[in-house]
């Protein structure tokens, strides 16, 4: 958003700070399922780049002990877990428990000590026990990825902040279904909630610190 | 936003429905303390129009016997509660508990019995008991107001929908510090969180359902 | 608990108040899943007469068409999701998503419009969008059933207190597998979360109150 | 408790395990405000040994730089904030947001860089930004201590189980106005949420791991 106004006023306010890089990052991937990644379901797009982008740094995390986190967003058939969100997006209705769009795009390689967590509203914390699994894990830094930037990882980023946990967003690995709103989103999130940087950046960043043993299997 | 592209693929997602609206409606003015409204405080704004907006349906709900809630920002000296937030928006320091920037703006008239939520976050429910004050009242739709549009309005709008409160956003009684991020902000809540409306919807609304016995003062 | 000393403390401290019921309840079985309610299973016992106590409400509230929602315990095969309950309490384990002990036990008759909550702690709300369920189906009073006393409906009824929802623990519809716990249990919820009433009483008020038309099946 | 039943079905079910302790702890004292502290507040007793012992833990836990959280009770004169638990415990209403009775007992000494959580519910956690505040300060371990054992303490030691942090309970550090309920909570503990020890064994962790360099003031 090239916006000169916005600019300027934001930097009298002093917003777009740098959060503090800790040493535990964890990859959090927000609703890269396939009801999202594929454009053949109503609320889904083309996310093959943002897909790929992702894959790179989940390569780099799991080669060195990092943590992987997915959410998915699936509901009763009844739908009364679906609350008020199917009034303002009635084709999230399509997003059935048990049914191939709740599924984690199998071209991530989802591995099976990799939790999923099964989402109901927009933030992945909202109605969720992530905060508790991000505690269990000592994460301190978190690389969001995922879709859609104006929707889900932006609800995420703000949480993400409000949770105590240091986020970077590489902006190749967020995607959404519009230009304008995914470069608005983007703005607002490097302004107030998370580091908005490269995905070489998010990966040099991964490559530069310890690695860690992988957490035993339960 | 003129954006066209955003408007024909988010019609073909079919983004944008209408929330059901209730009966038993709260106002919740989210941030209109001294800190935001008044430009001399470096995270503040002029504000004028936005709170005069805001006055016209305050006006109407005490009438009509309607809650109102406000909420503020406020840190204790040691900043230990200010978590993340001030790494990226350090000015948010001097919203210090006990100081004017802390206090409700006066012209809006706070009464005694309409309470005060201290938050620490962007969230008007995040690390406060919004939710169980709004369950208390038995309230069924909100009408939220404050500022920034791009900031704490967006961020509670995301968790009254996912909380459940159907929500109208009247577009001239939220405001932000610059015009791109405010107009940004409002296309996306639109899109999927509430309905944006103008105040005269907002206050026929108001007008147009049965007046409320006040709750007893305790 | 007879306990003389408690009782003569409490109730200087004035201890023990009624909650005031409404007209929208809803009836919350929390846990009567097979994994609880069979002794086989490790963390079960023989739950049978709380299980028929339990029916006998939820006859009355799906005649008067009152909502039921269920809560049932369930985790991945890799217990990321687990978080620390399995340290204190190993054989929670057992508890596989997919599994038998899961399901929430048949003698209810579950339909298939009545919600199924999977949780992965203590308390109904931990974890959950709950509080968004009862809100978006305008509960404004709650029946709390189920297992075990001790732990999740003692933690439950602590958070329908906080979030808001006057609570009724009718005492022949709630069980654990020791007889000291569960007394012990219930003086504390009756002293400060919810009132503990008998079934008769539960179901009288059920009964006494207008019935209500069945939410819209989606 | 001495109840033999409990005990064996406990050891049946395996409950009664041990947490993994950490090398980041940090103490949280519950609710040893004055209004509890004090036996002239109609809520409050006697709790000169309680605060004692916490004190010794306190200073070690100050000398080795671990951070040391409080919580108070505190609500409006309009009372919209305490929600349905004054309608259960009505003296609560004494507990004056600006009055003596919400002040932290003065014989804890307390730091100004020691955070005070105000908080409205049973749960440390309930409606505050507690979570946020020990993600930030990087805690893997809590020391519970505080009032009352059946009421605060209790809720709060279930929050921390939930939300992911290994507690301590040291059993001369907690405390309430009636010996049946502070037994019996204990034992639902050990039981199930935390490890119940002994003062002397909580300071021998604090003096058995590595000083912690205090966080630098803001």
């Amino acid at each position: 958003m090239s916006d000169e106004q916005a600019h300027a006023v934001y930097a009298q306010a002093r917003l777009g700070g740098r959060v503090t890089r800790g040493t535990r990052p964890a990859i959090l991937v927000v609703d890269f399922c396939c009801g999202f990644t594929d454009p053949a379901c109503t609320v889904g797009s083309d996310l093959t780049a943002e897909v790929e982008a992702t894959n790179r740094l989940l390569a780099v995390a799991r080669a060195r002990g990092f943590p992987v986190v997915f959410t998915t967003i699936g509901y009763e058939s009844n739908l009364r877990d679906a609350g008020l969100w199917i009034e303002k997006m009635p084709a999230l209705a399509e997003l059935a428990l048990g049914g191939h769009w709740v599924d984690i795009d199998s071209r991530l390689g989802r591995r099976e000590d990799e939790t999923v967590v099964v989402k109901k509203g927009a933030s992945a914390f909202f109605g969720t026990n992530l905060s508790a699994i991000l505690v269990n894990l000592h994460v301190d830094t978190v690389i969001l990825c995922g879709a859609t930037t104006s929707g889900c990882v932006r609800a995420t980023a703000v949480d993400l902040l409000q949770h105590g946990f240091p986020t970077l967003v590489p902006r190749e690995c967020v995607g959404d279904r519009a230009r304008a709103p995914h470069e608005a989103n983007l703005f607002d999130i490097q302004a107030k909630y998370a580091d908005v940087v490269s995905v070489d950046e998010a990966a040099a960043y991964l490559e530069g610190i310890p690695a860690r043993a992988p957490a035993p299997a339960a």
